[in-house]
C-alpha cells in the first residue's frame, strides 16, 4: 500500500490463473474435494492467538490457494501489512495513516510515526480513563446533588457504538465484583426512542452521560445529547435545596470522547472530563481505546487490558506469519475467491454463542463500511466486485429463520461459523453446569452438523434414499469455522483484529481505501437540506417528484395531528 | 395456488415480454425514468390500511407494471388469493391450508374450512388466552410460595421468538396503566446465555415461564426449559415453611403454546395453562394467535386485537383491491422484477424508528424461510432465482455502518425505508415534545435523503463540479419508501400483514410453497448424531475430514479444561 504505482489486481497474471482454474472448480462439488482424504482438515487448518480457523470447506484445493498466495505476493500483501504498521499513510485519500494496531501495542513498545512517538501517548489516555473508571467504580463518581452515579448512558452511534455494545455484551461474565454497581446503556439512534426510554426509568441524579463522537459533530449523537442535558437541567436544577448550577450538572454527568476537544470544551464538558484519541484511528477501528470506556466499565481496566493483549497477539501474528500460514491473510483470500472467481456475493456470520449477540452487526459495518468502495486508490472505477453483502444473527436462532434459504435457495452463500470451544467450566453449581455444559455440547454440535450439511447436502445422510425433490440438498456451500479457545477477553480481541486485517488484506488486492467513507457523505449533506424542506423553508419544487410527495405527506399528516388544537 | 397444473414462470408470455422490456430499462438510469415529471410519484403511490406505499423510485415504467401486471394474471395471483382466504390446501407439500388470515377475523365472520367453522375456535382461543392475561395483569397469578408474578419469560425460538419480540418493543409506548406490572423478557438461543443471565437476577417466586412451541419437539426451548424447571426445584422445593411439591411449581410457573397438548401435558403442563393453536398455522406466522401472548402481556388484550384488527384491514385490501392497487402485489412484484429481471440479489430493511429494531430480522425470517426455495411446487428445480438475500438494521444506525456500500459499493441493493409519518405528539411535557418532535423530524429528514441520493447520485446537488472519482455517486439504486400514518397497533399489523401477503404472491409467481421449510430438517437430523460424537459415541472416522477434526479439536479442548481436576 505504500506504492502509489501498482497494477490493478485483474491485470496481474495470478488473477488470469486464478480465472482459468476458476473454470475447473466451479464444476467440482465441495464433498468430491473432500472424498475421503484424511488430510484435507490439518491442511486447510490453522492456529494463533488462541484461535483455530478451517478453511478445509471453502470450495478450494492446494492449487487454488498457491495461486492465491502469488496473488497476494503480487499485490504486495507482506509490503502493506508493514506499511499498516509503522505508521505509513495507508489511508490515501484522507493522507494519514491507520493506527489503530497502535491503540494495543504494550507499553514498552515504541513507534515512532512521522517523528512522534505514540506508545506514550496511548497509555497516557488509557490511564486517563482508568481514573474515571476507577472512580466510578469506587462509587467516589457523585452527581450532581452527591449521588454516586448509577447509570452510564452511552451516546454514540456508528464506531461509537457498535463496538462496546457488542463486547460488554460478549464479555458480560468478566464483570469484576466488589466494586459500586454501575449499569452501562447504549442510546444510538437519532430518534430519540432508546434515550426516551431511559430518561422515563433513571433517577438523574445518578445518571451520566458518556458523549462518543470523532469529530464531535455528529448530529445523531448530538441530537440526543441536547435531550439528556434538557432532561437533566428541567430535573434537578430546581430539585435539591442546595441551588445546582448548570455547570455543575455539566461536569458531573457528562464524559466527552473525542478527537476535538475544542469541540468537547464549547459543548460544555470539563476539560478534566475529556477523553481524547486521534485522527489517525477510524471510527469503526476505534473501540481499542478511549471509546471502549463503556467496556472498561462493565469489564473492568485489567480485562480492558486483555482485550488489547489479544488484539496485539494478532497483530504479532499477522506481521510475523508466513503468507501461507497467516490466518487474516488466509481468510481475506477465502473472501477473494468466493467473491471474484465464484460469483459469491453475499456472506453470513453465524456465531454460535449468545455472548456473540452483536458479532455480526459489528462486522457488518467493519466489512461493508471498509471494503464497500468501487474506485481504486488511484481514482479509477474498478472493474470487479469488492465487498460482498454481509449479514448475520446467532447461528441457533439463524437455523429456525434464514437456513431454509442457506440450505434450499437459489443464491450462493458463503458463512463463518464461529464459535468457543469449551465453555460453563467455571460455573460453581455442579448440577448447574453439568446442564449448561450439555447445552453448550448440543450448540457446537449444531454448529458442527450444519457446515456439514452445506457441504455434503443430500450426503450427509448414510440412507440416501429416494426423496422427493423439495426433500433434497444441494450441498456444495462453503463455509469457514472459527474455533475459540474459550471466550475470554484475550480471544475476543484476537478474533475481532483478525477480521480488520482481513479486511485490510482484501482491501490491498482490491487496490481499495478500507480506511475512507465518503460514500456517507453526501447522505447527510442532503438530510440537513431535507429538513429545511419539511420545516417548511425553502423550495420543494426543486427537488424530484417522490421527495416532495413524501415531503407533502408529511406536512399534510402534521397539519391533522395538530388539528384538534395543541397549545404549541 | 389452488390449480397444480401450471406453467413456471419463465415459460409464461409476460416473463418473456419482461425479460426483453428489461434489456431496455436496464440501460436507463433511475433519475432519467424521473426526468422532471411532476406526476411520477402519485402515478406509483398507493394508500391502504393506515399505510402508504411509493413504488416511484423502483427502476420501472407504466409499461414494466403492466407486463408484470400482466404476469401477475397469467400466474394466477387473483385465484391464489381466494384460494389463501378460503382455506384450500395451499401449502402442498404438507397437504394442508395455510389460514393466518382466519386468525384475524372478526369475530362476527364465519369461515367453513373443509367442513369446519374455524373462526370460533379462534376466538374462543383468544378468550383462553384473555383470562390468563387479566389473571397477570391483574395481579391474581401466584406462584407456588404465593407472591403475585412479576417475571414473565418466554422461551421460543424463530416464529415463537421473532414476532412476539419485534411487536412489544414496537409497542412498548402502548403498555396500559393501572395494572399489576409484569416485566416479560425473551430467551430463544439454545447455548442458555440469555436464559443464565436471568436466572442469575430473578427471584423464582415470582417468576413464569412460557413454552412456546408448535411442536413441542423444539429442543432450544426444550433445553431452556429443563433449566429453568431445574432451577425452579432447586431453588423453591426447600424454601417455604410449607412444603413446595413439584407439581405445584409445575402448575404456577409454567404456560404451554402449541399445536400438541399431549406433549405439553407430558412434559408437565396443567391443562388448564396450555393455550393451543393449529397445524394450519405456520410458525412464522403464528404471532397473531396464542403465539403472541408476550405482545399481549405487554400491550393489553384491547391493543392485541387493534393489532389483528389492523392486519385484517390489509386483509380485505389484499382481496378485495384491484391488483394494481393491490398493496402487497404491488410490493411483490417490484421485487419480481429487481430480482429476476434487474439481476438484484440483496435486499435491505430500513426502519427510520427505533421501536422497530427487530422488524428486520422478521422480516428475515419471514421471507428467506418462506421463499428460499428452489423447488417448484410440481417437484422440479427451478431456473431462475427466487428469495433474493435479506438483511437490515435501523436506517439512521445503518447509515454509520453500512450504507457506504449501499452507495458507493459494486453491488446493487434494493432498499425498502420504512418511517411513520408523525410521533410524539402524546408526549405530555410541553418542551420535551418540542425536542422529540425535532428529533422525530431528523430522522424522517434522513430517511427521505438516502433514498433520494441513491435514486439520483451525484446529481442530488445542484453543485456538482468536479470533483475525485472517490466522492463520487453514481446512484440507479431502486427502493421503496412506505409510510406509517403514525406507529399504531393497528398500522403495525397492516405493516406485518402487507409483507405476509407480499411473500405469498411472490410464491406463487415463482411456483413455489412458501408454506413449508424442508431446508431446516436435515440439520437436525445431523446436529443428534454430531452430538452423539461429540459425546463420544459412534464412528468418528465415518464423517468427514472437517467434521472430525472439529470434534477432535473439541474433545482435546474439554480434555485439558478438566485436567485441573474438577468434581465432575
Amino acid at each position: 500500500m505504500a506504492s502509489a504505482s501498482r497494477a490493478t489486481p485483474e491485470t496481474l497474471p495470478a488473477w488470469q490463473t486464478l480465472k482459468h482454474h476458476a473454470e475447473t472448480l466451479k464444476r467440482i462439488h465441495l464433498k468430491n474435494l473432500f472424498g475421503n482424504e484424511p488430510g484435507r482438515f490439518s491442511r486447510f487448518t490453522h492456529r494463533g492467538a488462541g484461535l483455530t480457523l478451517d478453511l478445509s470447506k471453502q470450495r478450494w484445493d492446494d492449487d487454488t490457494l498457491e495461486h492465491l498466495l502469488a496473488l497476494a505476493f503480487e499485490a504486495k500483501v507482506p509490503e502493506a501489512i508493514e506499511a499498516l504498521m509503522s505508521g505509513k499513510r495507508v489511508n490515501t485519500s484522507e493522507n494519514r495513516p491507520a493506527l489503530h494496531t497502535a491503540l494495543r501495542l504494550p507499553p514498552s513498545a515504541e513507534l515512532h510515526v512521522e517523528g512522534e512517538e505514540v506508545v506514550g501517548a496511548v497509555h497516557e489516555s488509557l490511564a486517563q480513563m482508568q481514573v474515571l473508571v476507577e472512580r466510578l467504580h469506587a462509587g467516589q463518581w457523585r452527581g450532581a446533588t452527591g449521588k454516586p452515579i448509577q447509570h452510564v448512558v452511552n451516546l454514540g452511534v456508528g464506531g461509537s457504538d457498535l463496538g462496546p455494545l457488542m463486547v460488554t455484551h460478549a464479555l458480560a461474565d468478566y464483570r469484576p465484583r466488589n466494586i459500586h454497581p454501575v449499569e452501562v446503556h447504549f442510546a444510538s439512534t437519532m430518534d430519540g426512542s432508546q434515550l426516551a426510554d431511559y430518561l422515563a426509568r433513571f433517577n438523574p441524579e445518578v445518571t451520566l452521560f458518556v458523549l462518543s463522537s470523532k469529530s464531535f459533530t455528529t448530529i445523531d449523537t448530538l441530537s440526543n445529547a441536547e435531550t439528556a442535558r434538557e432532561w437533566l437541567l428541567s430535573r434537578l436544577a430546581g430539585h435539591a435545596s442546595a441551588p445546582v448550577s448548570k455547570a455543575l450538572i455539566e461536569r458531573q454527568h457528562f464524559i466527552g470522547v473525542s478527537a476535538c476537544p475544542e469541540k468537547m470544551s464549547e459543548w460544555g464538558i470539563a476539560p478534566e472530563h475529556q477523553l481524547r484519541f486521534w485522527e489517525w484511528v477510524g471510527g469503526r477501528y476505534s473501540m481499542w481505546g478511549t471509546i471502549g470506556l463503556p467496556i472498561a466499565l462493565v469489564v473492568g481496566m485489567t480485562h480492558f487490558r486483555a482485550l488489547l493483549q489479544g488484539a496485539h497477539a494478532m497483530d504479532r501474528h499477522f506481521a510475523e506469519a508466513p503468507l501461507e500460514q497467516n490466518l487474516p491473510t488466509l481468510l481475506a483470500l477465502a473472501g477473494i475467491w468466493n467473491v471474484n472467481f465464484l460469483d459469491i456475493r453475499a456472506h453470513s456470520i453465524l456465531p454460535y454463542d449468545g455472548r456473540l449477540e452483536y458479532f455480526a452487526a459489528y462486522l457488518e459495518q467493519l466489512e461493508m463500511e471498509s471494503n464497500g468502495k468501487s474506485v481504486t486508490r488511484q481514482g479509477q472505477a474498478v472493474n470487479y466486485s469488492t465487498c460482498p453483502v454481509l449479514w448475520g444473527q446467532l447461528g441457533p436462532n439463524a437455523q429456525h429463520a434464514f437456513y431454509q434459504l442457506l440450505h434450499q435457495g437459489t443464491q450462493p452463500v458463503v458463512c463463518d461459523f464461529i464459535a468457543p470451544l469449551t465453555r460453563y467450566d467455571e460455573v460453581e453449581e455442579r448440577d448447574t453446569r453439568r446442564h449448561l455444559k450439555a447445552q453448550h455440547r448440543l450448540t457446537l454440535a449444531n454448529c458442527f452438523a450444519q457446515s456439514r450439511v452445506l457441504m455434503l447436502g443430500d450426503d450427509a445422510i448414510d440412507d440416501d434414499g429416494p426423496r422427493p425433490e423439495h426433500k433434497r440438498y444441494r450441498g456444495n456451500q462453503p463455509s469457514t469455522t472459527l474455533l475459540l479457545d474459550k471466550l475470554t477477553p484475550e480471544t475476543l480481541g484476537a478474533l475481532v483484529a483478525l477480521y480488520e486485517h482481513k479486511v485490510y488484506v482484501q482491501a490491498v488486492i482490491w487496490d481499495i481505501n478500507p480506511f475512507d467513507q465518503w460514500g456517507v457523505e453526501l447522505g447527510k449533506q442532503i438530510a440537513t437540506q431535507t429538513q429545511r424542506l419539511l420545516e417548511g423553508e425553502g423550495e420543494l419544487d426543486r427537488v424530484d417528484a417522490s421527495t416532495r410527495g413524501l415531503i407533502e405527506a408529511f406536512q399534510a399528516a402534521e397539519r391533522e395531528a395538530e388539528a384538534p388544537s395543541r397549545d404549541v
